[in-house]
């Protein structure tokens, strides 16, 4: 069945993915009906699942070592925004028609860097042919000490709320990828591209700040959408500041062209920096984990008793609460 | 994006699944990046994923109850062959974009069902939107005791090898799906049609396998397909005796019209069937745990030391081994 002329589902795993399982005993080579992860005693497993389709999450002709990075990478956020450290991935790869060994070759070899650089092995996963798109479903686990994780859950009056490195460069760069922004310097394109392409999990800063933060987010469907995702599992409000939100030097230029494109920055998505809120007496601990990380940390507001998102020196956007966040069956 | 206009994600992941992760603190309602799963201290991880194409794996107007027991089977199959007990699924579903409410409380409804008789909760996943076909990816959690799992490789000279239930009713199901063997009853036809759609995971009989079983996998290459996966993973060759390979009444009713179909029976996969190796000396005690689980087993050969897989009684078998299992790629 299927019918994409590339060969045998077995030799397929043999030849490209087994070797990304070689530092994982219980993944038993790929070549079992599941594998075994063994976590320390002392510590809890966590498990995230994300899927991206060609044409919908990214684009059909996106380079293939890209796509594997970007599936990885945004598993690899969730994980972080809970404090996890990553212990082992399980890629569901579906395949269209008309792949070619080449596609192949590169896919897995954007998966290997990936794999080497984030230390997590491929433990398992499923190779199928379908008439459709490219289809790509990526099963994270983690660990995080027993004490426990981080979640959206924690939030509480009177806490700072920070974001990690700029937002904006998510939905700036897959304007680039289409086209778009053709009056920045190709620097800045290229900077904004590889942040959309290959967005750079928060994993360590996550881990650090298992012992500090109350509640933590990655952006994904947007800054302002991820923040009410927070707000409405803690039962708090915020109130952030749109002139304080980060900016890359990429971003800025497209700002001095346009300044209402900061509305975009905060309702785009696809940012994957960390979004989490603590308490005011740990500002300078926060900062000094930044630093020690050569990673930006900005404080962008404050969460508030009441209900409701708000969002202050926004005078120049037309900030619409139906337009909040990334609605997949909009 | 998307445009099924069936909603948004967030409301359909609260309507519908929500409700399946109530036994799981750990799922944190699936209002989280990700999920935490607490196993005892003296058992260890399992995991396991599958995915499944509309027009591929199974048909695109199968009743979508049926489709969500499916992809939920198939995965607890591969868990029962590690003799592992199910701990929590994550969901990957990649809806087509004329997808229907009636569809998806019909899917949502066979999912409850499985999550109710298998005890267990749906942790988390994702619900995307697609040009293509309805795509299914399921993470299946597990556990097994710290002594660990039964796997493909531990398969010795002199085993013998077992197989439970019934073998071709997966291959002959497909056929009635598709409009075929309008010669049997109605009452072999809606068997055989049942066992294809509604696999029944040997999870019970997989965990009490743990202290006997040498090596085990479940059918879903085919019969002859997966035994060669646990020779090629133990190092040994395999005999069995095609003529007492178990098969159903309705089974045997496709045999007594054309008894050729033998050789479909033993290449055909989707019967969801443990295969295993034993001791001799555990004859007994095999047969006892099957009497006590309602459950047929059945000696079907024997492991020999060469390589290699030899069947014998099959002289009205033209069995070729490039034809072998079940080619996604072919």
């Amino acid at each position: 069945m299927g019918g994409s002329g590339i060969g045998d589902e077995f030799e397929l795993i043999a030849k490209y993915f087994a070797p990304l399982a070689k530092d994982a005993p219980g993944a038993l080579g790929l070549t079992d009906d599941a594998a075994i992860v063994d976590l320390p005693p002392d510590e809890r497993l966590v498990v995230t699942l994300d899927a991206l389709v060609a044409g919908v999450h990214f684009l059909a002709n996106d380079p293939p070592g890209d796509i594997a990075r970007k599936i990885v990478r945004v598993n690899l956020s969730d994980l972080a925004a809970m404090g996890a450290r990553p212990v082992g991935l399980l890629l569901s790869l579906v395949l269209p028609q008309d792949v070619t060994l080449d596609w192949l070759q590169e896919f897995a070899q954007g998966l290997k860097s990936d794999v080497e650089k984030f230390s997590v092995p491929l433990i398992g996963g499923d190779t199928v042919s379908s008439p459709g798109p490219l289809t790509l479903s990526l099963t994270a686990l983690g660990a995080v000490p027993a004490a426990g994780a981080l979640t959206r859950a924690g939030a509480r009056p009177g806490d700072g709320i920070y974001v990690t490195g700029t937002i904006g460069d998510g939905v700036l760069g897959l304007e680039v990828a289409q086209g778009g922004l053709k009056d920045l310097s190709p620097a800045h394109r290229d900077a904004l591209l590889a942040r959309y392409r290959k967005p750079e999990p928060r994993i360590e800063f996550g881990v650090r700040l298992l012992d500090i933060g109350h509640a933590a987010i990655d952006v994904s469907d947007g800054l302002l959408a991820d923040l009410e995702h927070i707000c409405a599992c803690s039962g708090v409000g915020a109130s952030i500041t749109a002139g304080k939100v980060p900016v890359s030097p990429a971003a800025k230029g497209v700002l001095q062209l346009d300044s209402g494109r900061l509305e975009d920055f905060l309702l785009g998505g696809d940012d994957y920096e960390l979004l989490f809120t603590a308490s005011p007496e740990c500002e300078a601990e926060i900062h000094a984990i930044g630093m020690e990380l050569g990673l930006g940390v900005t404080l962008i507001g404050i969460i508030t008793e009441g209900g409701g998102l708000e969002v202050t020196d926004a005078e120049a956007l037309d900030l619409s609460l139906k337009r909040l966040g990334f609605k997949h069956f909009q």
